[in-house]
């Protein structure tokens, strides 16, 4: 009978300084927590840099998009490794539909006759910028075929909020071609909310403001984005839902029952391109109308105008609307006592083009990590839990790897998946995560035992100094000095986490490292090699730290006692996100009331420069009291059970009796209790989405809202329908809190 | 026996709809108010746009800086005017010191060779464009010679915040030549702070992101300036003080003693000229070092770098250091029975160039107020005090014209002075006024008489809504919904009010209408007459609206039975500084405490990028507690003596005995009491300041600093000074308190 005590230290009111001695880890016994810094150190010493160098040289060193020869490649090269390092691997395949372009054209017709070029020429620095027959070209995936005219009108970032600005200056886009910039949303958003409004294209090109000169030197000179560099990517309607467009809820397999392609919803509804500022600056130039708004200006030398034209713009795009394989490679390592638990950790590998940051600095770094793992399994050591690595085709197109293999796997996702830890592009900097809020301690012990290679210091120790410095508030001030968890970015989407966490209810994460390593190379032919290890992470340091890290994460997940998950932290987070949202409510109830005043007095009408078209905004039903009753009371229901759960973890009696079938059994209590936060129903308008607590905004479309039900209804001012949302998070919240309970009890030893 | 109320109305609680049909008038019994507003009515009837224009082409017609020849035919013109309208009228010369550039040299000389042009082309489509004969060149007045070559800095707006920023990423000045954009301070603090910091030399240039194509569509195409315009101006130390620099403090008469050029202390210790962004450009770009801050970034199409160099530049400049005649046209029209009172009412007419907008506009709206003045005065009507009209000269070199005739005739003044109203520039858009805040109900009065041309409301609703529209915080939202006076600005400096407020202390107003007309025509070629019609305030409109609302202050203080001055919104405005102080001292205090704390920690070092140069700051000396008791007992004592001096000043029996007197009395007793803010001492390094509430900053030239002896030694660190200012300013507020007090006993017929 071996004796354990599940350290969680919950209620320490120990200082960070101190904090950063402990070398205690949540969900492991003490003696166990030294056998697992031990493992962790013979982990880190078989990291290696050059593999890194090596594999990114290989697999970036040609175009690797989705459906391409040189991705079919990687996949076979990437397996041959997961295979080489001892893993069970195979690879899955999915058929999806993937348009690429047979015709692009963007050409100004008037006041004057411009083309634009859609090209991003060569460049001597940069040796793989002349592969011109393999790469996939400037475009927009999932752009509607179309050929249009029109006259073209500057709409910002093309975010609901600036179609209000262009009412009040009597602009609108109906019948023509709407101008945005990349920022602000996600790119899909802009065609979306421009077709809503009536226009009938949408061009998105890269203000060197937000993505060029402004920002730094351009390449090849410096990382940034150059006036050729465009920026490629999906536009598919993600928030409605991810992964092929055919097969929406269903593996995408060969034989899977498929929508005709006049039924789908997530193909926009207009046609839409990317372009380079060099291309832009014609077309912007030669706009008149109101002069844009002060914070619509980008750094282009021009005076930024709405239009309506007179630059008339005629686009014509037409695509191959073609089915390709898309492959993932799925390679595990069985566990021991608890081999049906699976922690599932995934970067995807497919790119736009080259795509040395994005995605494979985040694979490198990955593989590095499941070697490792793998030598020290040959050397004897095998984690408690099942480990699945998988490396993910499809991602950039939406997500179609890990959405068709998360629907394909559902049923067993559920039965068996704990956690999943996602990864993506890393650079230079500093620690970034985020992820379900259950995880916030063991991520913070983590951040805690990896050391920045470049500050001798811990990753978190140097995150905090760098909140501490940036803090411009008392009350940031006081959060980076006093706060001793790193606080959890909530997960919206834009990677692989989003079929995981918000389709089927795994707990997830999103980590990697940046902010010191960067440029503007995203989605264009110059994120190379030769782009990355100059400017993003030159010599690899930053791979390092990363697969140090996700290492720990996937080793101490694997190996745990008990499931390392806390629930006072999550409650915490969901009582301030309910005050959030009440105070929204208030908000948007006084902001009408004062609007509707303020219109009746004809205030804006007499404020307003009568030279200038200005038209007065329209009076709006006055917003009713919600009640957060519900919610509130199920967040201060959580907030108990927490507590109690914490109290009952850690009053374990040494020596249970049944210590192990204890454990197992609280681990699958912990183990589906994320699910407990998803519904049949899903989200509103969008089923797919199935966690109450986490999704991408409709109108952000990566961007996070929490508690989304709520949130958007109360922005989208559906006054009945947040106060049924209400009640769905609350009766979910209720539910979660009887699952933490039960949880609770089984620590006690007082369930079976 | 006269019968009389004065109708101060100052607990009022009537909301503001009612309050705007408030025909009371401050100062004025009920009967007397009717009468005044007949004889506005009188008034407004005599005004007349074509006169503005008339006069406008005539005086801007050529250039006529001080000391030209067309600056001495406006003089003449002007004061011919002022005859013509029934004044007793004269021209006062004085003798002063006016720099005019013999030799402007910048030019690149390494890494490639460029020349600035220096020079703003003539254009067809503005008439005076081309008279380059009488132009002034591009050059900043009181600029030292100098001879100096040395590498290129860029320094931002050239604040100290500024070289703080320069200061952690390892660039200095020292030996170098800093490059200034203009904005974010009076142009004369660049030079000065530049220095202070070891440059050799100061360029300053015109952003076209503060001012060119980011604003707005450039001219001639539109109103902004292009990338030839360039500011003119001066760069005097004028927050030392303004005036003539041989003859600080006394009037520059033929005979004043003055000072040796080599001992002035306000002309600048290095050379500076202002350039334009079309010779910025070739500057800027050759910067090399580290990216600029992204608020240091502007328009032009580069990446903004710090430097020092590569670019290299050589300066050479050499002045005419010229004395020259400056000549005010002053203009009396007599009170009746109390002469002895004088309202002063001041324009500038000197320009730059051609100046329509900068002062023209004023000028002229000036002129035919006094035009419609002198009429009634024909007609029958006088006032009860004495108006005296000033035409200042030489106010763009620093203030000449109006420095001199306050330090001149400083004892009359005195003895004589009631409050004095300036004008400047005037635009198209909402009335701006700034002021001693004794003065808010009588401007808001005014405000609330005057008709908005635009929108057919009184401009006092006009400004209301507009703030209301604007405001984004709950704060701002009710202070514009629910205060019924008009918030004057403090003034700070900028203007003809600085010798009267601040160095004879006597209250002072400055009163224009801006914000829709607008461009960047400021001290360029281009502020011409052509400019304005276009874009400035085409038509007159706001021409006239200046008139009237300056004509109506002018005849409501010289007309009133009690001088309009009202105490418990100037107690309320002081105790809301007190506030601020005491935030400001605690916030200095948590700062440097929290700074020293993270300096310990290394955590600056630790969260910066090691590739980049980082210079963590050096810790402070603690700052201590400082004791606010004795201006918080002060400014309580003064609300106290206010509201008691309301209470007699409305309670007073409407057929008091001696009432003419008593009226006497009281206005002997008011009018003097603005003085008793000011101490003979003056302000810490800067005595010819010697108002202590109101001051231009040491380190912003135009900004105002409020209760700026305490101000300043809290933003300076200096903290001994700090508590002997608070002494030296709550001595002054008892004194004035003991000043309400005894108009008060004067009020209820206590005193003699």
């Amino acid at each position: 009978m071996r004796r354990w005590t599940i350290t969680l230290a919950l209620a320490s009111t120990t200082l960070f300084a101190q904090a950063t001695n402990d070398k205690s880890i949540l969900g492991f016994t003490a003696s166990n927590a030294a056998k697992e810094h031990a493992l962790e150190a013979q982990f880190d010493a078989k990291l290696n840099r050059d593999d890194l160098r090596n594999w990114m040289q290989r697999l970036a060193g040609r175009p690797h998009h989705l459906g391409s020869d040189y991705d079919r490649q990687n996949t076979e090269f990437i397996a041959s490794l997961f295979k080489s390092f001892g893993y069970d691997t195979h690879v899955e395949e999915f058929q999806v539909l993937f348009p690429t372009p047979k015709k692009r054209l963007v050409e100004l017709i008037a006041p004057e006759k411009f083309t634009a070029k859609l090209f991003e020429p060569p460049l001597p620095q940069d040796a793989t910028s002349g592969q011109t027959n393999e790469q996939l070209p400037v475009y927009n995936a999932y752009s509607i075929d179309g050929d249009v005219t029109g006259d073209l009108v500057y709409v910002n970032y093309g975010v609901p909020a600036d179609y209000d600005e262009l009412e009040r200056r009597g602009v609108d886009v109906k019948g023509k071609i709407a101008i945005a910039r990349y920022g602000g949303s996600w790119r899909g958003i802009k065609p979306k909310v421009a077709a809503e409004h009536g226009a009938i294209g949408c061009i998105i090109y890269s203000d060197p403001r937000d993505d060029g000169y402004y920002q730094g030197d351009v390449y090849p000179k410096g990382a940034y984005r150059n006036e050729n560099g465009a920026q490629r990517g999906s536009v598919m309607d993600m928030p409605i839902h991810p992964g092929d467009p055919l097969t929406p809820g269903v593996g995408a397999t060969t034989n899977a029952k498929r929508l005709d392609r006049k039924d789908v919803d997530v193909i926009t509804k207009i046609p839409v391109l990317p372009i380079s500022y060099g291309d832009a600056l014609p077309l912007l130039s030669n706009l008149a109308g109101p002069v844009a708004p002060p914070d619509w200006r980008g750094a282009l030398p021009i005076t930024y105008h709405l239009g309506p034209g007179p630059a008339r713009v005629h686009m014509d795009l037409e695509f191959n609307w073609n089915m390709v394989p898309c492959r993932d490679v799925i390679a595990r390592l069985p566990g021991t006592d608890r081999a049906e638990q699976w922690v599932i950790r995934g970067n995807h590998y497919d790119a736009w083009v080259n795509g040395a940051a994005d995605p494979i600095s985040g694979q490198v770094a990955m593989l590095e990590e499941a070697k490792a793992i793998g030598e020290l399994a040959r050397s004897g050591w095998r984690p408690k839990r099942t480990i699945i690595y998988a490396a993910w085709d499809g991602e950039e197109q939406g997500l179609l790897g890990s959405t068709e293999w998360a629907e394909e796997h559902g049923d067993e996702l559920r039965q068996h998946g704990v956690v999943y830890i996602n990864s993506d592009s890393n650079a230079r900097g500093f620690l970034e995560i985020g992820g379900s809020h259950t995880l916030e301690r063991l991520t913070t012990q983590v951040a805690r035992d990896v050391n920045d290679p470049e500050r001798n210091v811990s990753v978190l120790e140097r995150r905090r100094d760098r909140e501490q410095t940036l803090a411009t508030s008392e009350e940031a001030r006081k959060e980076a000095r006093e706060r001793q968890l790193i606080r959890l970015d909530a997960l919206g989407s834009g990677s692989d986490w989003t079929p995981f966490l918000q389709h089927t209810g795994i707990a997830a994460m999103n980590v990697g490292y940046g902010e010191e390593g960067g440029g503007g190379s995203y989605h264009s032919v110059y994120d190379s090699f030769d782009h990355y290890t100059r400017f993003v992470d030159p010599g690899f340091p930053y791979g390092i730290a990363q697969a140090e890290t996700t290492g720990r994460l996937v080793l101490r997940l694997a190996n745990a006692d008990v499931l390392p998950l806390e629930f006072t932290t999550f409650a915490d987070t969901l009582s301030r996100y309910v005050e959030e949202l009440t105070k929204l409510a208030q908000t948007t109830r006084t902001e009408i009331e004062e609007r509707n005043r303020l219109i009746r007095e004809r205030a804006y009408e007499i404020a307003a420069d009568p030279t200038k078209t200005y038209v007065s905004p329209k009076p709006e039903t006055p917003a009713p009291y919600l009640n957060f009753a519900p919610l509130q009371n199920a967040v201060a229901r959580l907030q108990q059970s927490a507590r109690e759960y914490d109290r009952a973890a850690t009053s374990i009696p040494s020596d249970a009796p049944n210590a192990a079938s204890r454990e197992t059994a609280l681990d699958h209590a912990l183990m589906h209790i994320e699910q407990a936060l998803t519904t049949s129903q899903g989200l509103p308008r969008r089923p797919w989405f199935r966690h109450e607590i986490y999704a991408p905004g409709f109108y952000t479309g990566y961007g996070v809202k929490t508690v989304p039900g709520v949130r958007e209804a109360i922005e989208q001012k559906q006054w009945n329908e947040a106060n049924q949302q209400i009640e769905v998070v609350a009766g979910v919240i209720n539910n979660y809190a009887a699952e933490v309970d039960r949880a609770a009890d089984i620590a006690r030893g007082r369930a079976e």
